[in-house]
């Protein structure tokens, strides 16, 4: 098994912090997108989405995407689940994962690559070209601050996304944090509670992934 | 257990298929996203985000976004996956779940709420209000053109979206596919692999859904 990873990128390190809470160690290549790699003839016939992170099997196949990455490796190596401990606990890690993903990653993502000028034609990741939208930009950031609010207001009772059980979307929270760094957004200095929850997750040794 | 529907909408569609294919019947409650029910103080007291679908279980706790309520009920119900029967499966599964939600229903999401005056300010769902950017209503509209495009060429080779295996991810690309007749776009007449998958999918009694 081997983990196409690029160690500067905010995607494969929500698998980079899952592996190093579970102590997987797997074969990792690096594909480095500031030099363009993913786009290369050789990573496109691994991955034809042009996409990391991605786990190549030793069958031959593949699994893009986050999230199917982490299911399977948390079905591979059960110990310490990240994705919930019982029926009703896995349906609020995915339901809470989907919306920071969406209202949080996403948002991060909208802001930088509509703004960024080494993402011109290039606003969405994938094999398909799109011109940047300005205000797409701008609702991103509108968007982070909404963000922020809710998750301060959240945490306010509970230690982490999830009650007192770190998961998976504490994962994917903490990379939308630091990802925001990349678009000149921090915590507001009010989101106290978000920041006693982004300390205490930052002082896992994961968060060096 | 309740299920906060609304018979409209294509979100909840994709619970409602789940449940068809599953054979679950649940006591079902409508909400009229027309008439802005999900905005009530009654509803907002159960969905704080103002959103449908929603499970609501027996002991007071909900479980919102779709694929948070097809896993629980899958957990339950195990009879007739639709999620993968086995890891890898499973791994694919989600991976093309969630590029047809992100490339497919978000897509049409975004031509249909960007353009209609029915929801300006609205341009998203959830709690914050949004304003709309036509151009974000246009590149929607090219996304689904693309993705009609790789969708057609995965099903050359692909009786479903993954191999002869019936998913959830058949379930996000039909409604994605119908959703998409709200903002008029249908499947290309050139994309017949596609057009076939549908006929097929279609006539299974759950798309009645």
């Amino acid at each position: 098994m081997k983990f196409y990873d690029c160690a500067t990128a905010p995607s494969p390190r929500r698998v980079r912090i899952f592996l190093a809470e579970k102590g997987i160690e797997l074969e990792t290549i690096q594909v480095d997108l500031a030099k363009g790699e993913q786009f290369s003839e050789e990573y496109k016939a691994i991955n034809p989405l042009g996409e990391v992170p991605l786990l190549a099997l030793d069958d031959g196949s593949t699994i893009s995407q986050v999230n199917a990455i982490c299911r399977y490796l948390e079905e591979l190596y059960p110990d310490i689940p990240l994705h919930g401990r019982n029926p009703v606990e896995r349906a609020q890690v995915e339901s809470s994962n989907s919306q920071i993903q969406a209202n949080g990653l996403s948002a991060v993502a909208e802001a930088f690559r509509n703004a960024s000028p080494g993402f011109k034609h290039r606003a969405m990741p994938g094999p398909h070209d799109y011109e940047q939208i300005p205000q797409l930009a701008e609702r991103g950031l509108l968007r982070l601050d909404n963000l922020f609010s809710d998750l301060n207001s959240h945490l306010a009772a509970s230690q982490y996304i999830i009650g007192d059980y770190f998961s998976v979307a504490d994962i994917t929270a903490l990379t939308t944090v630091d990802f925001a760094k990349w678009v000149k957004k921090r915590i507001p200095e009010d989101c106290v509670n978000l920041q006693r929850w982004h300390d205490q997750v930052s002082g896992r040794p994961s968060a060096k992934a």
